[in-house]
């Protein structure tokens, strides 16, 4: 219960770093900026301590490159800490002002959520962005990074809390958990944590999703489609597919299941075969497909796989509306593209696919913060509560109804000795 | 396990309602509102046939009032959907438009959550506003009232329904569960219920969020507090006080707990007292107040007790600082007020103070859609995470990314081979 107890220590001072100045929240990223920097010898050793005891355990080479933390990754995060410090303070906007009545003045300000707790993969770069992103938007912070990194996560989060105290924001308004039992603990505290964010595997997501009354914002799933039409240009089917598929295969924005026309299936399979063969990527194919090319038997467990891995099923549909039915159906609500020439038909895809983002004639990797222009992102949301697709600063803000009066009393409207007048300002 | 059938085919229809051109769902409106008052006889008797079962059975007041509907009551709804018609179609908005790079053109427009779950008090008139904000933003809705309403209700959705889709609205987007027992199931329907608004006691909403995986909107405890700074006006504080605590007494807006600074609390109390008196609102005081008047003790129980009666708890503090701290560890982040004429202790108490809505002089009463001017409301959010506040039609909405590409692939920028460029249309 010690975690319980220092959680609602963030809790109490989350109204205080709620109400900082916007300068004074950038001088504490400058500061964070600055020591990463002064400080680099100290974080690259406590890496190469991480990268060899994750050697020697054996972890993936795929892993290893997250878990790295060199001289490119530094500079990167530093840079990303400038652009954050340049764009304008997101708190404290007035988004709604009206004069009720005479003297009876309503604001509506943008204000931070509170407490967020981050759980994210073993990327050290994560802890600084989401920590940078979190002090811009005067959120507490609760951070547990994957336990491959410790070693680096502790160095990094050492550096950027003493250097956000000693530019005078309250004590405790960032946490740093380490312990994977201590997680439990943290999604029992309710009363405490505003937002819960966990990034990670599918079955993790929905652990948390499962075991905690914290609201979550993320994804669990990311089975994403790609739509052929019938008036695609296969000329463009054909990377976008490959890119979408194998461009980064671990990707929660990676297609997972292609839908084609009955009347282009012909042509674009052998073409699309003779690509994915480049990257022995292996294809399920409905029965339809499957006497087009040479491939494995899809079953009814494909429209719901995420494959993660080099892995596409293929089926066929009669039209653009039973390709919305089955996304609508079998997706998550992520990414899905149509490939069509024909706008009128992308625009109607585009309007009944329930998802975060539906693509035209492009790849669904490009789902992602950065590449929308967010700068960092927290994560992705698939939900539409709150926020929708790729999350940064606008994700991580709320707002409040400041209402100034001058001992108005809602007995003189009900008996209607006044009356609203509604003026905005 | 029907309920869970029909709430399918609802969530099969809510992409075709969210395409539906704002034309459509206003003449959908315009249909409701002349139904209405075309089949009005019908409505009145099958409300005497509720009024007579409430009546025999023993049904207090202040609820018969509520469940009267009448043709003040009839006038008032149809007036609302006029209104709503008049504003402009929340839907297709484009929020942003960015040229990501050459021919990559990523727009972000408002789209309706999808499939809304609304249970509310035995209020007809309720049945009609959340029904109609629905139509208006796309939103397919599934509708359980009071049973005391049983009868009405069916005639206002009967006639509602028909009206929608007379009007060309798709089959299915709109339910009514009559029995009690049909919430369960309506709360184990997380993956075709996008959203949940519960209204009622506190125990019902607090039993809703703890049953569902479905997102819950709304509030469950209302404990309000008004704080009186040394430098107040008491000729305002005694009227914001009594109108904050007795002009509707069973609100989730009203005032529970009142909080003193030392220094006025002589001076305050007898006038208070006095005014209180005259609606016999029961004082609990601390030990300091029960020096100054004559009153019941408080307890620590009070601290967090929502009346909803004729109950008034009254502590003193030291400061505006202590007055924060209590209000943000006992309240529920409802609606908080200060009085004061010093403009910077009511900025820092109205920045400090972590709840939907912070006052300055007026009656904390005034936290109410209608008041603030946003037209009908569907309830009011104590939660940080999607709408805060009275949730009128905005709250009802979500997003989508369309990205309309030539055939891009994320490897061309990932390579360095092409740069985004990131321009706002």
């Amino acid at each position: 219960m010690v975690i319980q107890e220092e959680l609602r220590r963030v809790k109490m001072v989350a109204p205080t770093l709620a109400a900082s100045a916007g300068e004074m929240r950038n001088r504490a990223l400058r500061a964070v900026g600055d020591s990463l920097l002064a400080q680099q010898d100290a974080i690259f050793e406590a890496n190469r301590e991480d990268m060899e005891q994750a050697a020697v355990g054996g972890v993936a080479g795929p892993i290893l490159k997250r878990l790295k933390f060199d001289e490119g990754k530094l500079r990167d995060v530093v840079a990303g800490i400038e652009d954050l410090i340049r764009m304008p303070d997101p708190l404290f906007q007035t988004q709604l002002k009206r004069e009720l009545d005479e003297g009876l003045i309503l604001e509506r300000v943008s204000c931070p959520i509170g407490v967020i707790g981050v759980i994210f993969e073993a990327r050290p770069d994560a802890l600084v962005q989401i920590s940078a992103l979190c002090i811009k938007s005067g959120n507490c912070v609760v951070l547990k990074g994957g336990s491959e990194a410790l070693r680096t996560n502790r160095k990094l989060f050492e550096i950027i809390y003493d250097a956000v105290l000693s530019a005078g924001l309250p004590e405790h308004c960032m946490m740093q958990l380490e312990a994977r039992s201590e997680i439990n603990e943290l999604l029992d505290c309710h009363e405490s944590v505003d937002l819960l964010i966990p990034r990670g595997s599918n079955a993790f997501v929905r652990y948390i999703m499962d075991h905690t009354k914290i609201p979550v914002m993320g994804h669990a799933d990311g089975i994403c489609h790609i739509y052929v039409d019938k008036d695609a240009d296969l000329d463009k089917a054909v990377p976008v597919i490959f890119d979408a598929k194998t461009q980064y295969v671990s990707a929660c924005n990676t297609v997972e299941t292609l839908l084609i026309h009955r009347d282009v299936a012909q042509a674009l399979m052998p073409r699309l075969k003779e690509a994915l063969d480049k990257r022995e990527v292996e294809i399920r194919g409905s029965r339809e497909i499957a006497g087009i090319i040479d491939c494995e038997p899809a079953t009814e467990a494909d429209d719901t796989s995420e494959y993660l891995d080099y892995i596409l099923s293929v089926k066929t549909v009669d039209d653009v509306q039973e390709a919305i039915d089955h996304i609508n159906r079998y997706g998550s609500h992520h990414t899905d593209c149509i490939v069509t020439e024909n706008a009128g038909t992308a625009e109607r895809f585009m309007a009944l696919v329930d998802s975060a983002g539906v693509y035209q004639n492009c790849s669904t990797r490009f789902a992602d913060g950065y590449r929308y222009g967010f700068g960092a992102e927290v994560g992705i949301s698939t939900g539409k509560i709150h926020a929708r697709g790729p999350v940064g600063l606008e994700g991580l803000l709320s707002c409040k109804y400041k209402l100034y009066g001058q001992g108005q009393v809602v007995a003189d409207y009900a008996s209607g000795a006044k009356q609203f007048h509604f003026k905005n300002l």
